[in-house]
């Protein structure tokens, strides 16, 4: 029997919501692996709607759990509905939603808070000792909740120009947790915490180099699932 | 120097937009071929926003080239701004979206009418003689416009339960094209008329199989660009 994955989602958008290449990758690469997929999305508003041409802020209202069904073609839960004993991993793809939805990462930084549901369901897979696969922004979720473990968000610095976000690693690091320098096509694995994270979006990377990291990140999980 | 491929939107999401997982598909082919992306869209409203979870539309109004840029990632044109001496190749994924803003194919079928901008756009590619990907519903816009084309929107019957849809061979059939049937892994190849077309999601499929079909229509489409 393939391994039961849960999929966090946060929106369906780069700037509002969940990445949407991410997501797709980790779903075409679990599907390939043989996982059972569920998917789950807070039912709360987003905290933006941003006009993706315009890349600013609209007057709209949007629901997560909706929006993030996009994603789900309709098969989709309540993150309330998140039962940890029926599952064998959790895996949170990137975006801005992340940021804005998930947590208040977008406004407050390493001060921000994160929603109670995320919160709780990151606890209880850690809890556990259940896998958690995280990528692009992703990964600050748990900065925030579990200090000490270790992450990649890809580079620390932006020599190169390929890490536009490369603050973001500092801001790990205050947060007690251990940064780990990655390229794209890498994850970093924290064993103790069964804690997967690859850069993907956080690299300017042609599309399917990230899709490729991203399937390294699936399969480290369902590894360790 | 890469192949200069256009994708075509109508949307973001199944059951109003373009398919999310046939889009990101797509691009993700195309990448990994070294091919030069451009997108489009047309700005107009939507026939439909459709809450993808209840999976009945909404009273809400959404406009067709603003969402296609959230699988964009914000790098999308107004499809007015298409110039086909500019590119080698176009391709349209599937969705309801094309058989709601593309084409009244949803409400229609085959009495359908296809977009004007669209139906200019399709036909300045087949007059340049270069090459068209269609895929999931969206060989239906060629039947309209190409009579006599060659087609495939996976199988004519539903005997394995898989083509639920199955019936839109038929419609392609009295439309005066050849129906050709294939798996969700194959893709047909009219040369005459330079049009490549995989059924991707009209085949009830795991989503790997899906994106592995899209990936034999983009390499089917930048052979013969």
């Amino acid at each position: 029997m393939g391994k039961r994955v849960a999929v966090v989602l946060a929106g369906c958008g780069v700037f509002d919501g969940s990445e949407i290449h991410e997501t797709s990758a980790v779903l075409v690469h679990l599907s390939r692996n043989g996982a059972e997929v569920k998917m789950f999305a807070p039912n709360i508003d987003q905290m933006h709607v941003v006009d993706h041409v315009k890349g600013s802020p609209t007057e709209e209202t949007r629901n997560v759990l909706v929006e993030s069904a996009r994603l789900a073609r309709g098969e989709i839960q309540d993150l309330t509905q998140l039962k940890v004993s029926d599952l064998d991993a959790v895996i949170f793809p990137g975006g801005f939603g992340v940021a804005k939805n998930l947590c208040s990462w977008a406004v407050e930084g390493k001060n921000c808070s994160v929603n109670d549901q995320v919160k709780s369901t990151l606890l209880a897979f850690h809890g556990a000792k259940k896998p958690i696969g995280l990528c692009c922004i992703s990964p600050v979720l748990a900065a925030k909740i579990f200090p000490g473990c270790e992450l990649t968000v890809g580079h620390d610095t932006n020599d190169d120009g390929r890490f536009p976000d490369s603050e973001t690693a500092g801001a790990i690091q205050e947060l007690g947790c251990k940064h780990v320098c990655k390229k794209v096509n890498e994850t970093h694995v924290d064993e103790k915490n069964k804690i997967v994270t690859t850069c993907a979006f956080m690299c300017k990377a042609p599309l399917h180099e990230i899709f490729d990291g991203v399937g390294e990140m699936v399969q480290d999980v369902l590894k360790l699932a």
